[in-house]
């Protein structure tokens, strides 16, 4: 080994999950959204002034900030926006997570957090999900350098109600808790409401899943001024144009068209509502869903089994080979054709001995 | 002071220059290019179909490193992608520089460089340049965590011929050395044709300047496979998505377009060797520039009172504010007509006593 090696980081990376790229697959892997991005989003392409890309965007991403402001009733100074709510959340542990003490999260969840973790040499302890898949408040009542957790959790789906997040608040006012909301928009009740109350409380969402745009990068973070402040400081630090000119007004024309919006969560949650019901009927067990996905364990048929036989058939869902939940499929909600194409698929897989 | 407020990192952000907005400015502060993206960019873009944005984009920017590698004669293992050279530089200091010697580079460079070595707790040591600006080779022979150093060099414009670079990579077999080509493309000589013989060596370069898309944000670094691959690990324990969809288009399509690339780039050189003719007329020394930029002082007035009163007549230059070059702007070469209206404004500043 040459000497320079000896000083190179060393990491054990997250693998994303597979993005195939095949003609007529049905795509139920990544949670991406079935539907097409905003009609305004289309508009402002047509119209997008090539021009622009000449110059650097707006490095404090002002239109984008003051859009999600706006629309989430709060100050431009209270949000931070990233490449992607994984660009946030990573700028958050290198910004918050720098005491000697462990940060908090739980055994079954993102599993991006260990690594974030790891690679900033944070140390980490991952409380136990009880049996139902959910999150054991008092585990989070022990001192601590910081607590964060998705809600909805993934890939559980589980979601944990608000006045349990305000109780974990409650127990934790030395440390700065992270509220992953990534999945919110499918019937979940946001943490946002708490702000007011809690300086130290930071709420996270993003564009990927219920906004249809995971192919544009945009996350954001909403906190106290004090909480994005920091953020922003330390994004400075490391790439002061984070959001290109194209992201930066795409974002603006999503979040301007909130009928639609609200049509293509609604149609979502339409169509996990009934996915629930179908997978019951062929002998799925599950948690209750308040996502856009379903974390589906079978009675009787292994889950890498059922997955490898979904891949024969172009159609992708998620596996995850951790011991904890290698017996689980996330299965994300397509629209109602490509659900009536899985559920065929399954009752063939199932019913073929 | 709250408990979790201890634990905040603690930063110096890095300034980046004002992105004044006003109708009729001549911009000439941020080493942008004066002429739009290549024709191929404008013609993606119109035929951009925004239903692939609700899909991730490919986390391996296939289609990306592999049109860089092939542009650049080396292979897709080689190349490296980011948002911006910012995003490749800051990521490059993660993952090379956890040495506990000091990294090496100029006194006078890219202020970035201890910006990222504060956010990373990297100890750094500068040394000075010579009275001509040229960074002494020998300051750089002694045992050291890195090395990083842009050629030409910022804000200075000052290029060191290859052989000098090959002698510092000569001595430092030990370290990582980042040659940090932000602007190569504008009649210097590129460290590229040295990656065969150092697998210690990084080429860093970007499309903010030569291909006119600081807009984009599209920054990338080429070196031995070793080096990329871990680069790549650290992104992927980051964030496994960073560069979106319709950047990954564009980025193609600007490589594409060779032709347009090498007439841009030519004008540029065409119209900075006539500016170094008219501000030595008007009485400004400076370093010979290689960059599509002039580092220039002005024997008698001040850089200070230059700056301001072109800033009265809506022309942006950059001044910094560091008393190592506060007598000092770096012009931005704009284009024939914008140089003209920069040279008049001078021409009225200057007589006016």
């Amino acid at each position: 080994m040459r000497e320079w090696e000896k000083y190179i980081r060393k990491v054990k990376p997250y693998v994303p999950g597979e993005q195939p790229d095949k003609a007529d697959m049905i795509k139920l892997n990544t949670n991406e959204c079935p539907y097409p991005p905003a009609p305004e989003v289309v508009e402002l392409t047509k119209s997008f002034d090539t021009d622009h890309l000449r110059l650097y965007p707006d490095p404090d991403a002002k239109a984008l900030v003051n859009e999600l402001a706006d629309y989430y009733h709060v100050k431009p100074e209270q949000v931070f926006v990233g490449v992607g709510s994984d660009d946030v959340l990573g700028m958050a542990f290198l910004t918050f997570f720098n005491s000697e003490k462990p940060i908090l999260f739980p055994n079954i969840t993102y599993s991006f957090y260990p690594v974030w973790a790891d690679l900033f040499h944070i140390s980490y302890e991952t409380p136990e999900l009880d049996d139902n898949y959910c999150i054991k408040n008092e585990d989070y009542y022990k001192e601590n350098g910081g607590v964060i957790f998705p809600n909805p959790n993934a890939p559980t789906g589980v979601f944990k109600p608000l006045s349990e997040v305000k109780d974990i608040l409650d127990h934790n006012q030395d440390s700065i808790v992270i509220v992953d909301e990534a999945y919110v928009d499918f019937g979940a009740e946001s943490a946002l409401t708490l702000l007011d109350q809690y300086e130290n409380l930071l709420v996270v969402q993003t564009f990927s899943k219920s906004r249809a745009m995971a192919g544009m990068r945009i996350g954001f973070a909403i906190g106290s001024e004090k909480l994005i402040k920091a953020m922003n400081d330390v994004k400075f630090s490391y790439n002061s144009y984070t959001m290109n000119q194209y992201t930066l007004k795409v974002g603006v024309a999503a979040i301007k068209d909130d009928a639609y919006f609200k049509e293509i969560t609604g149609k979502i949650v339409n169509t996990r509502e009934a996915a629930k019901k179908r997978l019951t009927e062929l002998g799925f067990t599950f948690p209750d869903s308040y996502t856009n996905f379903i974390f589906a364990t079978h009675k009787t048929k292994s889950a890498k089994e059922i997955f490898m036989k979904l891949r024969e058939r172009n159609i992708f869902v998620r596996y995850f080979s951790n011991p904890l939940i290698d017996n689980s499929l996330r299965i994300t909600i397509g629209t109602d054709e490509e659900m009536e194409q899985l559920f065929a698929a399954l009752e063939e897989i199932l019913n073929d001995k």
